[in-house]
């Protein structure tokens, strides 16, 4: 792929706009090359498009000054946290300004009597929980990188603990976004539920940024379980493993986090976290609850393990050993595109319903051992959600070639199964074009209408999303 | 309160239109004034508004053709359930027809193995667990009507097992809806999550029938616990109950129901449903989980109750026993209209922050007994929401000022407090002049330019939730 399959008539921002923003903005503004390259990149195997320029904000009111700006001279706006989607979310395929939230990274209030806090957007995960130390409480949402919370509620994002806490949409009470003509809205409230109007919040949570700019977020929090267990489990074949996750969710167990990682997926962790796993499909677990209800948990997952030829649970207990288990399990992105130096990843996100996991998981298997392509599974398997990181050298046409045949043919088996194209990722540029297969045309001219409602002008990341007309 | 307060320019739906739904729908449309009658009126203390015409649709292709018609003669469309709504969500407050979807009550498909079910959107909630009896699952929403399952999607429902396991907003996977062009649009799949597009599905959840009609929808199921149990606590004085509550909450204990009424509803309820509750503020708890979970969940409440000045737990553990219980709980509205023969209730439905809600009960308790007015409270006090039951005399013009006055100082309160002014009975017309003070004028501007962009014609259910521009 190059970037011209992706890119569209672009014009450059006039000279006018630059000075405008230079005058409004100083130093926070920039045109550098090299700062453009930054913002123009994500964590993809998509050759990057850089911005035209980048602002660096500061506040809530800065950003609607430069989405106006942006409105007076047509120049498109793309939202950035930390560059680590996976779709293209942040190419700018018409040009423009890249938003750059990382600098609001503050943290607002933390309100342990109410279970929640409210943040500025280029907060990330890691920041948030941080913060939260001594509270008593934790953020469970975590995506493999260290994301923003703007972006991860922008790309609808989830993570390992979904399964128990929910996604990004679960878990945001109110945001505060500027909207295209550069007002500042604030939608939803501190309170737990409400039927008051439209849910504003969960339009804006997934539009990926076509719809505005999420600048602050009041997120759920969850006092941290008085037991935490954690164990591994390796699995003689990955249907076995997959139908053991079945099973537990069937059952109602309440695991907090239940992942699944292919042989290939624990040979590159063992490599590059220095751990000593079996490679061999392996389930890891993690219970939360009481001290009785995490043994009752363990107990009953075991049983299920072992019915399905699961071998010795290994436990780690100690906060540390569960924390050294976790990090690998996060690393595992990187540590995959360590099996193959120079690789790039085209990384697929299917979700089903959990009775068809088994068999999506093992046809899919099938056709990249077929294919020849090295591509480890991670995934989500409480969710019925799976990635497979199609290792590719971005030289190689005929491996982007084969990478996308494999990509493709796992969307169109997931959509088979009622399933959805994106568990976690996000449709950016990417998965455009399944978007109306899973949909339906009908269903895409209602979010065509509600895209050009509230972005006349098209100019909040365009091209992302709704494919062209 | 006349209907004048409320009602627009009408304009009766043409002869043409008439006989164009007679030859397509013969029977199943009517203009008879009964039927039209049945068809105005909410369980609300405003006078009905009844619409010009009913049909009664079978199909999901015969709202369709029907949206068509009435699109064709500028008709006005109500999609109506049970009735059971309380902000005259169905008033025919511009005429028009309204689509009765109660006959669409087929419980399409029953998954145990993906923990889901599709349903037409007349299905009630408690024929959907009827149907359920037998392969250990329920379904949990439960608003105090016996409502059906679209409308229950329609005003964002929830009811006394949100505190557990969430609202209409969280338990619906997809939906069909019929767009106010006529079109059949699929939202949502059922993958138990999706990162791909806007998020349709709650955006037509809570819309009121004002962007869609909804015609069927896939809802998540639960595997019924392997233990429950239930128990009843009374309080010397209502903020001792909702403190312990609020610790409750803040401990995390998940609890599956928390619920609170004052004495004045335990009252009622001895009265109506023969039960023999110690006549002060108690607070109704259950727990779902495994026995040794339940017992810790129960032991952990039974000591902060305690704390509170709670008074001896009052256990119904028989299926039977816990039946009745609920049962009781959830007659409490039309046990309190008892309080005053004759009587129509305002009911108000304030929803806050939990570090607020002792607070916000005390002072709104006050306010009522300084007016003099009859007003029970019941709650669903985990989520932090309640609702105070004003009997009102419908021909006392004075009764229903002093009513309107309570209600709006309980909503300014919520909203100081940073909550909401309807948690789960939505705005219709009798919150409408609520919603710009909780959202803002600006949100409610990309609110109207929703509703513009998918009903440019103003047909769908027009006049509710937003309020006259």
């Amino acid at each position: 792929m190059n970037t011209q399959s992706y890119t569209a008539r672009r014009v450059l921002p006039s000279q006018q706009f630059i000075s405008a923003m230079r005058q409004r903005f100083g130093g926070d503004f920039s045109t550098a090359e090299a700062v453009c390259g930054q913002h123009g990149r994500d964590e993809s195997a998509m050759p990057p498009v850089p911005p035209d320029a980048v602002l660096f904000a500061q506040t809530t009111d800065q950003v609607a000054e430069a989405v106006k700006l942006c409105r007076a001279y047509r120049v498109p706006i793309i939202p950035f946290g930390t560059g680590t989607s996976l779709e293209g979310h942040l190419f700018a395929i018409h040009g423009g300004l890249s938003i750059d939230l990382s600098g609001m990274n503050h943290v607002l209030a933390v309100r342990p009597e109410d279970l929640d806090a409210t943040v500025q957007a280029g907060v990330t995960r890691k920041r948030l929980n941080n913060e939260l130390h001594g509270t008593g409480l934790f953020f469970p949402i975590d995506p493999g990188a260290d994301a923003s919370l703007g972006g991860m509620a922008a790309t609808r994002a989830s993570g390992t603990n979904a399964v128990r806490y929910g996604t990004m949409r679960d878990n945001v009470l109110g945001m505060t976004v500027v909207t295209a003509d550069g007002r500042i809205i604030k939608t939803g409230s501190r309170a737990r539920k409400s039927a008051a109007g439209y849910d504003l919040t969960r339009l804006f949570i997934g539009s990926e940024g076509t719809l505005g700019v999420i600048t602050e977020l009041t997120v759920r929090l969850y006092p941290i379980p008085e037991a935490i267990s954690a164990a591994v489990c390796a699995f003689p074949m990955i249907a076995d493993a997959v139908n053991s996750v079945i099973q537990t969710i069937q059952l109602g167990v309440p695991v907090a986090r239940i992942e699944l990682l292919d042989a290939m997926a624990i040979k590159a962790i063992n490599r590059h976290s220095k751990t000593a796993l079996r490679e061999s499909p392996t389930l890891f677990f993690e219970f939360h609850g009481s001290p009785a209800g995490v043994g009752e948990q363990a107990r009953a997952v075991q049983s299920i393990a072992g019915e399905h030829g699961g071998m010795d649970f290994d436990w780690a207990t100690r906060p540390e050993d569960r924390s050294r288990l976790w990090q690998a399990r996060h690393d595992a992105y990187y540590a995959c595109l360590g099996l193959r130096p120079g690789s790039r990843a085209l990384t697929t996100d299917v979700c089903v319903p959990i009775s068809r996991l088994a068999e999506c998981i093992v046809e899919s298997v099938a056709d990249v051992a077929a294919s020849g392509m090295i591509a480890p599974l991670v995934g989500h398997v409480g969710d019925g959600n799976f990635h497979m990181a199609i290792l590719v050298d971005p030289d190689d046409s005929g491996d982007l070639e084969r990478a996308h045949g494999l990509s493709a043919r796992m969307v169109e088996r997931a959509l088979r199964m009622e399933g959805s194209c994106t568990g976690e990722h996000g449709i950016g540029i990417g998965k455009q074009k399944y978007l109306a297969l899973e949909h339906g045309e009908a269903a895409i001219d209602v979010m065509r209408s509600v895209k050009c409602a509230l972005d006349p002008d098209n100019l909040m990341n365009p091209g992302k999303i709704l494919p062209p007309a």
